[in-house]
């Protein structure tokens, strides 16, 4: 069980607590479930908006800025910055000193940064469950920030209840290759560094994707153009992320079936990880898998027979 | 058992064959397994390359000029293109079409992108799996190009013989934040559209990053400018890939060490998907999956209660 003491501090909102639950929970140690059952039936009142794009789109300003605007309205707001290229905590961590020094260091701004840790802990999975946190120990908006467009990535943006998808002018070719992929996660697309050259046209060519895909019963993505480096446009982001909450909280059809997905998917990766957790608790399981991992290594197994000698050996 | 004919033509390098296997062992269809254990004792010729970068770099430029470079050498190349944010892999095949017609439609350069299928089947296990099908089929050259710096991506190209990372000149802050993962993965580093301003800092910056990881006894990664688009530098690339399979070649303690994690890495994976698969094969399981994704989003249970849920219901 976990301590009530400790419980009841995280959901008054002490930092130190909050930090602690997070980090206890990132490394699963032994009675983080407990921590997330406890925490789990006071969530619902944060409004949790993902932000990813390309690296070089200026997302961490954008992040700051926002949080700066909800902050004025006196609001407080978690901020988690998911870094899975980062094995290393320890750039991360000097990352969050100099955010925190800009947002000015108080109760009511939290920022985290997450990277991977080790085979077993899905950082999808600790993610969402420190969202789970900040949500329970009442921060009012959590802003989830991802480097990247890969496949955890994405998955993490739209568990959010506000997606919102930045791109700069004139990306290049790869942004034909993305195309498909954020037209599915985007709720709010930004155009950020919109005094460059070029913003017209990626408007146009965005509009025109957007328009192929609507449907009239379905929510139409704005899309607001922003230079976050000089706090433009940031005023119509926080307007455009509120007129989607608006959409969802009117019950449509299209939101109950969203929650239900996340949830699928959110029970999933907790299942992926705890049943290897389990298979890897057995005895002799660690050693087996680095003897059939040899084994791979020189060729003298396959890997899918290695996993049948896995699963046999710990059975 | 795996039809011993069709495992025939596949090693053999019949283009349909091969494109038909990957797709089963994409889908993770029954008898795919068997696939993989047929082809796996007939691996090791080829040299995989894994490119990475983040969109707007020109990886996909840039791995068509070396294909074609290999491929004017008189080698067999297989491009695998993973494109995680794609869901639909309409856009991804038209992708290829154009490509192929671009490199030369022949039996020498086979290309073929990969995106995320379903919630059991992992996209880095597809992909590799992929990559054994190519090696066994007797290409000299698989080259394995993600977009995006995720972390799944980062594992794939993690698992090539030789890594190579992209960037581009002036990439903005963000680089900061991935330069941790960069070094740890990169054994080649590109600077792409080295015409453009700013090459020669980020060129200073990336070897001061270096030199401060760098150890006598490990390999020192070069830096390789390129203007894919204008084929320059590709020579100089393929120079660097090739040095350091040299030395890799030469049997040093650490390429010992990365072959053993790659294949402990590869294990961990197919163990998470089968554990998973072997799970929702269990009578009810869907049914139950599904009833306890509800409880979750309606807020009637907690994900890590309907884990236990899941798993005590179908035992």
């Amino acid at each position: 069980m976990a301590d009530p003491q400790f419980i009841e501090k995280v959901l008054s909102g002490d930092i130190r607590s909050v930090a602690r639950a997070i980090t206890l929970v990132e490394n699963g140690t032994a009675g983080s479930a407990d921590i997330m059952k406890a925490v789990f039936p006071k969530t619902g009142n944060a409004v949790v908006i993902g932000i990813t794009g390309a690296p070089g789109a200026g997302k961490s300003s954008l992040v700051d800025k926002l949080a700066l605007h909800y902050k004025e309205k006196g609001e407080k707001i978690g901020i988690i910055a998911v870094d899975p290229s980062s094995p290393f905590s320890g750039g991360a961590i000097l990352g969050d000193r100099i955010r925190m020094a800009t947002l000015g260091l108080d109760k009511n701004v939290f920022i985290r940064s997450m990277a991977t840790r080790g085979n077993l802990g899905g950082l999808s999975r600790a993610t969402v469950d420190a969202v789970t946190i900040l949500d329970a120990a009442g921060f009012d908006k959590v802003i989830v920030e991802t480097v990247g467009v890969g496949q955890d990535e994405v998955e993490i943006v739209k568990a959010a209840d506000v997606s919102v998808v930045v791109l700069v002018p004139g990306m290049g070719d790869d942004i034909q290759a993305i195309k498909a992929g954020i037209m599915e996660i985007g709720d709010v697309f930004v155009i950020n560094k919109a005094d460059r050259e070029g913003v017209l046209r990626t408007q146009k060519e965005l509009e025109a994707l957007l328009s192929l895909a609507h449907r009239p019963d379905m929510w139409h993505p704005p899309i607001v153009p922003t230079v976050a480096t000089e706090n433009k446009g940031i005023e119509d982001l926080s307007a455009a992320i509120e007129s989607f909450r608006e959409f969802t909280a009117s019950g449509q059809e299209q939101s109950l079936v969203r929650k239900h997905a996340i949830a699928r998917w959110r029970l999933t990766e907790l299942l992926r990880e705890r049943l290897l957790a389990d298979l890897m608790d057995r005895e002799g399981a660690s050693e087996k898998l680095e003897s059939l991992s040899r084994d791979i290594a020189d060729k003298t197994s396959d890997p899918y027979s290695a996993v049948e000698r896995m699963l046999s050996a710990t059975e």
